[in-house]
């Protein structure tokens, strides 16, 4: 298996739960910037809109959609128990990963993090959020997990979560979620992707600032 | 069972999953604005978030999130084959809600349906997702659904698409997928949906226009 990621982007969830399942596999650098991978070949030829993570499943099939991906991995590697084994705890699991994706994913805290976004999408982004960390708040308190024991749904809203200090987003206003991420980076599989992609993500950061500063070098003053 | 739902929201992909399964299920509306149901009761008590849909299995299980609750009537059906049996097929199934979910509703049409939303934010989903539309133009060029046969994912996406009559997006610029929308909306399940939802959506209108009004009249002027 060959997974296409950008540092600390949603695809630290599935590099988690590979490594929870104990999986072989080779990963991939994206540049989500330029759109080419660490190799210098054309992401766009991997996934035409050039979104992360894909993965090759060994066989050359490619899986696009982090949430697809994920239940994939659960149900590849079930000795490692990453979903509910019963139909209605797998319906569970879909929910989770539906509102992790379009909610907490696409509606906040992605928003927050594009940095060409006007001010008025982040606004935007938080005013509609609120409910859902207040939703998010109220269901993770008393629990340790999102379903009755760890799954990749845990692995998709830790890695989001975590998103959140480079953000105006404060979660110590919503406790049990709060808590719920601390207690998540504990977890080997998380830390461990956690600690390999942040040095990955730094060198990505100074490589975009020094690419912007030689645009505005190259920009003749007005 | 029951099924939550908003004139012409995302529910109305959960409708006709249910008018292909010749299911029966009640149907009770929603006002997405004040979150109540037609019969007065206080939604939040149903959804935490007032979201729609939601499913009520039949003995008191509320489910949530749109993806995962067409999953659930394709597999409580299965005769009507609303998702393909073999695992991959699943998997690309999963993949294809998701990315409808995240990248077209919640990203794009979601957002430039809301009125209150500011310019800025409309302008920016647009820009974003003009390519989603050109990769799912590129998928939809000689297919008749987004899998080998129609599927719950087929529900969703007409729904979405037909959104776009209300919005800048003018879908003739994706001809595979202008020709998609036309295609599904002549299949019996979709149309009784549509011919069901879309007097229900126009006086739901005529309600906001009418508070929207008194609010205006019962503010003095200054």
């Amino acid at each position: 298996m060959k997974l296409y990621f950008a540092p600390l982007a949603c695809s630290m969830a599935t590099r988690a739960a590979l490594y929870e399942a104990g999986a072989t596999a080779t990963f991939v650098e994206v540049d989500t910037r330029t759109k080419r991978t660490a190799g210098g070949d054309d992401y766009l030829r991997v996934h035409p809109v050039g979104l992360v993570p894909v993965l090759d499943a060994g066989d050359g099939t490619l899986l696009f959609e982090n949430a697809a991906i994920l239940q994939y991995v659960a149900d590849r590697f079930p000795e490692a128990r990453l979903a509910p084994a019963d139909p209605m705890g797998r319906v569970r699991l879909g929910q989770w990963l539906s509102f992790i994706s379009a909610e907490l994913h696409r509606g906040l805290f992605g928003v927050l993090l594009d940095r060409e976004a006007p001010e008025a999408v982040h606004t935007y982004a938080i005013a509609r959020g609120t409910s859902r960390l207040d939703y998010l708040n109220a269901h993770l308190s008393g629990r340790e997990f999102l379903l009755d024991a760890f799954s990749v749904a845990d692995a998709y809203l830790a890695t989001i979560l975590g998103w959140s200090v480079v953000t105006t987003v404060n979660l110590k206003k919503w406790p049990a979620v709060s808590a719920y991420l601390e207690h998540m980076r504990e977890r080997p599989s998380m830390a461990r992707a956690l600690a390999e992609e942040m040095p990955m993500y730094i060198a990505e950061q100074s490589r975009k600032r020094a690419a912007e500063s030689a645009v505005v070098q190259a920009t003749p003053p007005s």
